[in-house]
């Protein structure tokens, strides 16, 4: 034992999701461990999973395309759930494309490929809810889709080093899923697929988290 | 009777929706009467409602924050759902913005005002589907929120003329909803809510649709 008060990390695999229940107030800290790996992020009102992030009316409510730092994240029901707190990474993050799903790696002639809409219903599923209603879209983390002055987007290599590591604090007690994006069909996960890592720090811990 | 073979215009009477049935290869035109209106569509495949027209899976699928002329809107299941076929308007069209609801209205002090998604669930209720699982992001023609080059949304309003139309081509059976949007606590109607109308031009029409 340690004196540390909070629980260790927790690995998310390449490819794969794994979830934390956050209190109101607690922070959780996901970490691209080599650097170059996309994380699709889902929050669910941890006593309603009718209420989830919603990418549009975050839009809303921001007016921005993505947040900027202490600014928030909502729901469906325009509450906040996540809050923005600290970045380590060069920042460029995207809330316009959609998670990953069965049909984009059909299209790539490759059925059966791992993704994050199932590693989502997967992680869902092992909280008691075996059918979503549907995938809402993610809050992709170090993903680098720039935006053209006509509005056209560009696909980029993740630019995240080793190590970096974005920080959302809960306005909400929820449930945050994280899938390491399985995607290798395009450069957006740079050298492939690798791990990211999830750390809670509870509400009461004072330690400074960078 | 005269000889035309389609049906009359349906009216979208201000801040309320309608709805379409539109068959493979049909087309369907709204039109904005007096100008200055803003119009949230909604696509559900018409034989199964958990598919339906999806912002980020088309935004993927496309590459752009909105198709250009002749590009698919997809679904959920990137199946093209919606051809963006023909425009007479200035062209400005939003694919970023939430429906507005009744936690929006609530927000500024108007609860009970009428909102698109209230709206939208009104219509499909009339078509046998009293519970929705959630709100789709609509895709909100006429509206004009131009995105600045660090991300940032601005509100204006529509710059529709009398009579500027956009038409659609459908690419499955699908039910269209299109709500005349009753926002009036911001700038994006104008000089107020007004009617839009929807004018269905069967696969087998000939007429040239300008």
């Amino acid at each position: 034992m340690t004196a540390l008060s909070y629980p260790e990390p927790v690995t998310v695999p390449a490819r794969q999701a794994r979830s934390v229940l956050l209190r109101t107030g607690d922070r959780v800290r996901i970490t691209d461990v080599a650097g170059g790996q996309v994380g699709d992020v889902f929050a669910y009102n941890a006593d309603d999973i009718t209420e989830y992030h919603s990418a549009a009316h975050t839009r809303t409510h921001t007016s921005r395309l993505f947040p900027t730092l202490g600014e928030a994240f909502v729901t469906n029901r325009r509450r906040p759930i996540l809050t923005y707190l600290d970045d380590t990474s060069p920042g460029t993050h995207d809330m316009l494309i959609a998670a990953c799903d069965p049909e984009r790696y059909a299209a790539y002639g490759d059925p059966g490929h791992a993704s994050c809409a199932e590693n989502l219903a997967l992680a869902m599923a092992g909280h008691g809810y075996p059918a979503l209603p549907h995938i809402p879209q993610p809050i992709n983390v170090f993903m680098r889709i720039p935006v053209g002055a006509d509005g056209d987007l560009s696909w980029f290599a993740a630019p995240t080093r080793p190590g970096d590591a974005i920080t959302f604090r809960a306005e909400m007690d929820c449930l945050v899923v994280v899938s390491s994006c399985p995607q290798d069909h395009n450069v957006i996960n740079g050298a492939g697929p690798s791990p990211l890592t999830l750390t809670v720090l509870p509400a009461t811990t004072e330690e400074k988290i960078r």
